[in-house]
């Protein structure tokens, strides 16, 4: 019996198919200036939709400092960095933005990745792979890059309950003391939107003499008085061993990084291959970051504007019985449960009212948890809740969709 | 004996110091359009310097099209992508990049990553994780970001002796042939300069039931009349499973890619924790990227100028009797063997003749191979290759150097 690779694929992508769980990409156009409304191609047409799941968590990714900050490196620098960061690679954007960031973060120093999926990898897998004995206690639905990164490590992993200090600590105490440890969990959970109570961990890791690992990626830019995440807003930044965030949600470009001590920085700088094997991001990249990090440091109006929408919709979901997780965070994941369900009410969405909810299926999510996961911004006008409400309300009575029982009043 | 993390940072970089191999990295600022011209900050004061070591071979970095290409792309769809390719961060760029990409190398489809750093990770670490029994042949001198994606696979792996076309062929004929195997190598090797035998890796594959994964990044834009690398040269194209490339070299920008069958790219698509779970390349850099591998499709001078560039720099170490790795691409490794001579080297080429090139050591290289990398590009003007010639003389004189005995004539 010989192997047949693409017969082995398409088998594998039939299962996927028929599981629900196949992934079409919608092919979108932004406009700049004028998102949340971009315009989607299928098959030959297009038309305007209103993109109610962008990770562009404020708009930044139209913002004229930031675009402004790009079109100057694009004329003064040119492309891209032309090697890695050790080999002709390193420019001014990617030094300042360094800097930048260590400060945000209250952090001796910061160091740049080209994304965040990399930067959890890289410095998860160095620190499992270097430190000799390290056991890395790891909540249980953490991102996969930091999974991924633990398992490239070959450290020793320890999987605590999610957000469960009572099982986290159990963990910590039936290890040696001596045994070095970190703990690596996140602020604010991708998917459902609840936050880690960091304090509480924070306190476990002192107890037991833990390091700490905490993955802002949702949060930077968004929380904290100069979006410095979570951590900055509960005043815990000086607690945190590694902070790490992404350039590419709430900052609205590309790339990752890490804030930490400049011994621990300078150690992986100098030993994650992740870091030291690729070409390092473009300087318009690193420059257009920049101008966001700044302007978000300072800024306030976007955040508030924020908040307010999210509990606009999240009022209005309430009204209409349609179920969302509830959290304290920014991101109001309505959960459907099934993936065929869940494509299909995302494809109504769009056809019938040009509005784009990616469905999140498996294996972003645990199959059976299947959502749309809804990000109000900014730049969404009153005008777009109130249109997103009512299709989300005609489709719940459409497809008889089960509702919450109102509290009684 | 508790568990000290920045002593242990510290005590590790001593050692790198003490070894010689501790990075400093130069601070650079190119200048758009006077690129190999770059200004390079250190200790407040700043200097003008050529770049001798930078992998944008062909100045595609400041290409106009390029620029023009992602200045367009900021304008009209702003700064980032704003999601992961599945939610909301697919663009119209992205789409066709895809296309072009494939079709440059006569395959089916195309996928792109956020680097050629994480296609080489997340592809073959996907293909080992998900092929049951899957056998990877690597070569010896295959690149970190391949070493890495294989470990990370969990896949039996058969290490060959670098390009050695016996020692694969004793590995693959001591597998079972019903064994699924996959050979994976490179076919300019960037350290080196030296070239897979392509043909002959292949003739191997098909008589003995292999795959194969050819990593084309320091070909691609620079070999082929289309710019298709080394296996467009040779006409090689569909004997490849898959080819893979990075956008951050001669394409002068940043992202990475595979082309392959349409199957095999869909799973990849479908089950690449690496490709699923990040940020999308911004717009603009797939824009410009787009740009360049079309340019580059048509236009044969940078090519032309690059190869003529590199023969001048050759013949005149050759003259001065320096040693250089003799190989047939467009890559010169100055051979030194030593870590603090070759820093010595490059500090004193960049302090007195403002020549940048980096001292290339472990890890980047065995210990005992530290070289000075030289990649005379088309932007290089013949004064530059006189004056790098003449800096390159003096300095070997100065030091007594070693020189290559000529060649009796
Ligand atoms: C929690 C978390 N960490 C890290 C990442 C990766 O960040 P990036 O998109 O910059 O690669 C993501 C999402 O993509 C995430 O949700
Ligand atoms: C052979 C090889 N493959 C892959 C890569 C990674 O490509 P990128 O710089 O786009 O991450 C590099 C260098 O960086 C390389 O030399």
């Amino acid at each position: 019996m010989t192997f047949h690779p693409d017969r082995f694929f398409s088998d594998a992508l039939t299962r996927l198919r028929e599981e629900g769980n196949y992934r079409r990409f919608a092919d979108l156009e932004r406009r700049c200036g004028q998102f949340p409304r971009a315009l989607e191609r299928c098959e030959g047409t297009s038309r305007d939709v209103t993109v109610w799941c962008s990770n562009d968590y404020l708009g930044m990714g139209q913002h004229p400092d930031v675009l402004y900050a790009m079109h100057r490196a694009v004329d003064e620098v040119g492309a891209g960095a032309g090697g890695t960061r050790n080999i002709s690679g390193t420019t001014r954007a990617h030094v300042e933005l360094e800097a930048e960031l260590a400060g945000l973060h209250d952090k001796e120093a910061a160091l740049l990745f080209t994304s965040g999926y990399v930067s959890n990898w890289a410095t998860l897998g160095t620190l499992g792979a270097r430190i000799p004995g390290l056991v890395i206690l790891s909540d249980a639905l953490n991102h996969a890059s930091m999974i991924e990164g633990i398992r490239h490590s070959g450290a020793r992993k320890v999987i605590w309950r999610h957000n469960d200090l009572a099982d986290l600590e159990a963990h910590l105490a039936a290890l040696p003391a001596e045994t070095p440890k970190l703990i690596a969990f996140e602020s604010v959970y991708s998917m459902d939107g609840d936050i880690a109570p960091i304090a509480e961990i924070c306190d476990l890791a002192d107890r037991y003499g833990a390091m700490t690992y905490l993955d802002e990626v949702h949060a930077v830019g968004l929380y904290g008085p100069r979006g410095g995440g979570v951590a900055e807003e509960r005043g815990l930044m000086d607690r945190l061993t590694v902070i790490e965030g992404t350039l590419g949600k709430a900052f609205g470009v590309m790339g990752g990084y890490i804030a930490a001590s400049a011994a621990l920085v300078d150690f992986i700088r100098s030993f994650a291959s992740g870091f030291i094997f690729t070409t390092a991001l473009p300087p318009a990249v690193a420059s257009g970051a920049l101008a966001s990090v700044r302007h978000l440091k300072m800024s306030q109006s976007e955040r508030a504007a924020q908040k307010a929408r999210v509990s606009q919709v999240r009022a209005g979901l309430d009204r209409l019985g349609i179920p969302h997780l509830d959290n304290p965070s920014h991101i109001i994941p309505v959960m459907v449960g099934d993936p065929v369900k869940c494509r299909y009410l995302s494809d109504v969405l769009m056809s019938r009212h040009g509005i784009y909810i990616q469905p999140i299926n498996y294996p972003t999510v645990p199959k059976g948890t299947e959502r749309l996961r809804i990000t109000p911004s900014p730049v969404h006008s009153g005008t777009d809740v109130a249109k997103l409400l009512a299709a989300l309300g005609e489709l719940w009575s459409q497809c008889q969709l089960a509702r919450v029982p109102q509290a009684a009043e």
